[in-house]
């Protein structure tokens, strides 16, 4: 859980506040442990009014019903219909909004960040899975029943590798942290040569993405080719997006993009061998520019938003 | 080309003319026959007063730019940057706006046809290609470059069939016409029973779509697996735009809807195996209502919408 005070113009947030979300303790010790959180930024911050703080934007997994405020289903934490908004509010006092995690990171990066000029942003963020999202004229684009933006699981090649949701070939298969992880164990375990073994002291389980960026900025043949695999299917599912809603930005966020050029050079240029020239020449693919703080801003915003009706 | 007159408030087109393009004759003896067209349209309708004619909405192939009103390319009729706006309104003494035929197609197929009361739409149009268009918040959505909704060249399988753009795996590489009529010829040629050979007199190099259609219908086993084939591929993509968009609805129009349930149930029910189950609760998955005069009737509603402000 990120907290902090998110200036009403913008700008750099305060009054940071990080811990584990630790769902297994249940719901309610969550939004206890929120509520604390907020507190504590709010009085770390003695040149900021108790009454200068107008509400809360709050960030969740989904998916959710924004109307009703509830969190329909999360398998990572086990609520369902979990009515986290107005616990939220019960518990500060404050008036609260919430959004998808993934719609409301993309919304900061709009907002504040890398996507700052763009009618039409896509926005991806790879992680343990890969979470999307879409601002279109400016404003956050939810769908007909708030479940837009799930790029994870674009299938990119019909009988390709398993994906936990149960398909073939999503994007998620190949671009998520575990399944690049994954896809690296598979060719050690296939006998490829690699220093990979011996950045984790040759427990091979415990390799995760970063290991492999870390063996690519070392010059490894075979994380490198990892990498230009992970690249490449990104390329896939973006240029499917670009031909799609020919978006002005696509920002990519998480672990991933520490690969730079590793990652970016072979993504755009699979990009431009599959989308149509016109759509790739207005698009700017680009790394995050918020990675810590996009999600707590675009929450932030959400909540400017629908409160104020204007951002 | 189809020409005729769209009452302003909309309802049913009257005095339909339809005429082959003949490209090959060149872009200006197009327009010159299109304007005769409109004369004709106009005078064989004495109760249509030349006066109430406010203007005219094209549809064309693209890609286009809708400011200029400039054709920028098509590969089918050989245009490069053709002024097809200004002439014909230069042709005529009639206002006119500009906009891509799967554009105008899934426009009127939300003003007057199957996706009436979709606030977001998604339009395909099956033929020679795979056309695309996008309704949003009841405006035709165009992105950065007027490029949107090219869903026929969403990659679905980065090793699959060779699409006539290049790349492979695309959609449209699978279930436009000539490519279900190929993959039916590829089965035959692999020696597979059918009576497709008996169809067309033995002559297998004039096997359509509409050949295989056929076939399904007389209960060919052959037949209807190239038919499921193309439903369960177009599930595949379909599937990935309401990942993506969370739409209203999804019409589909072209030649291979005639195939009824033989296409749709097997489409509906591969969507639900990919796609999220709140997406796919929220969204129909219909045959177009105006398989010939969608396209006509979306283009003078781009005409009236750009023109007057509303529909």
């Amino acid at each position: 859980m990120v907290v902090g005070l998110v200036p009403f113009s913008g700008g750099d947030p305060r009054a940071l506040r990080k811990e584990r979300t630790r769902p297994e303790k249940g719901g309610k010790d969550v939004v206890a442990r929120a509520a604390i959180m907020v507190r504590d930024s709010i009085e770390s911050s003695p040149e900021v009014g108790t009454e200068q703080v107008v509400g809360i934007g709050i960030g969740s997994p989904g998916p959710l019903n924004r109307e009703s405020g509830l969190v329909l289903e999360t398998p990572n934490m086990g609520w369902r219909d979990f009515p986290l908004r107005d616990l939220v509010h019960g518990a500060t006092g404050l008036p609260a909004t919430l959004d998808n995690d993934a719609n409301c990171a993309t919304y900061g990066e709009w907002w504040q960040g890398a996507g700052r000029d763009a009618n039409t942003l896509v926005g991806l963020t790879l992680g343990t899975g890969i979470g999307g999202g879409l601002v279109i004229g400016g404003e956050l684009y939810h769908g007909a029943s708030d479940a837009a933006g799930e790029f994870g699981h674009m299938t990119i090649d019909t009988t390709g590798r398993k994906c936990k949701c149960g398909n073939y070939g999503c994007l998620e298969a190949y671009a998520s942290g575990p399944n690049i992880a994954a896809r690296a164990l598979e060719g050690l375990e296939a006998g490829v040569e690699s220093i990979l073994p011996e950045l984790v002291d040759g427990k091979t389980s415990e390799i995760t993405a970063a290991t492999v960026y870390e063996a690519v900025v070392l010059g490894d043949t075979f994380a490198e080719e990892v990498m230009k695999e992970t690249a490449k299917v990104l390329g896939v599912g973006i240029a499917n997006l670009v031909n799609a809603l020919n978006p002005d930005a696509v920002v990519i966020a998480g672990g991933v993009t520490q690969a730079g050029d590793h990652l970016f050079e072979p993504l755009r240029k699979e990009v431009r061998r599959r989308a149509f020239r016109s759509a790739v020449d207005a698009c700017r693919i680009l790394p995050a520019a918020l990675p810590e703080t996009a999600g707590m801003i675009g929450a932030a915003g959400v909540f400017k938003k629908e409160t104020f009706g204007f951002i």
